[in-house]
């Protein structure tokens, strides 16, 4: 299995484990794979894996693998039209949101990391702002309407080719409720976060520098790469580096 | 013409606004229209325009137009594997490197925008973060070896489905010199920044942001909205709201 281009997973046993490794398999063959919400945090099948990719999806010619002429990456170059299929990382966009000290979480009701927590965030869509994608994602996961306030956080994860942006925002109105893919919604005191129930290491990141800034006295903006540490699972979203950590 | 997905582009007479539009066929028909650096700011064909996908990458098969099941957005659904094809905003990443109370531009020695000043920039690669990234394309066009000092802004451009990521940046070495796609790599004076040959709206709200910035004492981390204003023209560089302005 080429561990190379898996989504960021928290698996938290053998069978869950069998289970995460379908997806991918999943998202290739059944169009409604990706689940209700279109955008929302999954497996995007061949994620930067240019061998994937065989045919041209403008005129349908076959693929041919190489390095084009002046470049340095192997890219999927058409046969016929000599048009080459650029990859490049996806965004995730996403609310912090804070509410009288309490911060709101959503319980998936979907894989991967069915059953885990996790900040409302999915992917961005051409066409939208991120923030105004975090806004959305909010909406459609947990019911909320929120107002963003300010940027939190920018989290790479180079290893699977998603960044994760990640804003602070709070409730237009003290409402939410879970949305389509969540199970529960739910606001936690810091002290309560569910760290040990976290649905990806981005959220982990994210929490813990939400947590340690409200401490310190006032949130900044933070800028990091999270590198896997090889050799182990993606199952755990504890096998990492924080690396490249600037502030702002 | 749907202008819906230009690139953001600097053009500043009618020939070059034909100019301007060609690159669209040219990347499409042409392996080397994306010239010598594979990531840098240049047009990426069909972006966000999925009735471009006619086939899918996988497979093969034909595709069909529709909003998938669940889903509020038109997709590229394959007809055979049922695999669909989504599309998503790029990172265009780069530095604003000061140096001696200067900082560093490139003249462009490449469409769009020949002969305008940028900072360097350019796509994102997967597998690698977005300070890297912008590592790289900072020595593929000026040849200058950076240290990454900060996160400086984030831009994005709904329009065209683009987002800068623009760190703050030091020379490791005062050295720096024209790569492939630059025919002049030069300091400038914050007084002598030359806002009127600037090859993207993006760069003007970056050094606009970052000259008011060191005026008030301090580089902050600023996010932001390009919105072109509507019925303008793409070549017009001033012709934007930024909106959404949030400052950490």
């Amino acid at each position: 299995m080429d561990s190379s281009f898996l989504p960021e997973f928290a698996v938290r046993r053998a069978r869950s484990l069998r289970a995460f490794r379908a997806p991918s398999a999943r998202s290739e063959s059944n169009p409604d794979g990706r689940s209700a919400s279109s955008s929302s945090v999954a497996v995007q099948s061949s994620a930067g894996n240019v061998r994937k990719i065989n045919f041209c999806q403008w005129c349908g010619g076959p693929t041919k693998h190489e390095i084009p002429h002046g470049e340095e990456k192997m890219r999927a170059i058409c046969t016929v039209c000599g048009k080459i299929a650029y990859q490049n990382p996806k965004m995730v966009v996403g609310c912090l949101i804070e509410h009288d000290n309490k911060v709101l979480l959503c319980k998936r009701k979907i894989q991967p990391s069915y059953g885990l927590w996790t900040l409302p965030a999915g992917y961005m869509e051409i066409g939208e702002s991120a923030a105004e994608g975090a806004i959305r994602e909010t909406w459609e996961e947990a019911n909320a309407e929120v107002e963003v306030l300010s940027p939190f956080a920018q989290l790479d994860i180079p290893l699977i080719g998603q960044t994760y942006i990640i804003f602070l925002a709070n409730l237009k109105k003290p409402q939410f409720s879970p949305g389509p893919e969540s199970s529960e919604c739910q606001l936690f005191s810091l002290d309560d976060i569910p760290f040990d129930s976290l649905a990806f290491s981005s959220m982990l990141v994210t929490l813990n520098l939400y947590v340690e800034d409200v401490k310190a006295g006032k949130p900044k903006f933070h800028y990091g790469t999270i590198n896997k540490r090889p050799g182990t699972s993606p199952s755990d979203i504890h096998a990492f580096t924080l690396d490249y950590h600037l502030q702002s």
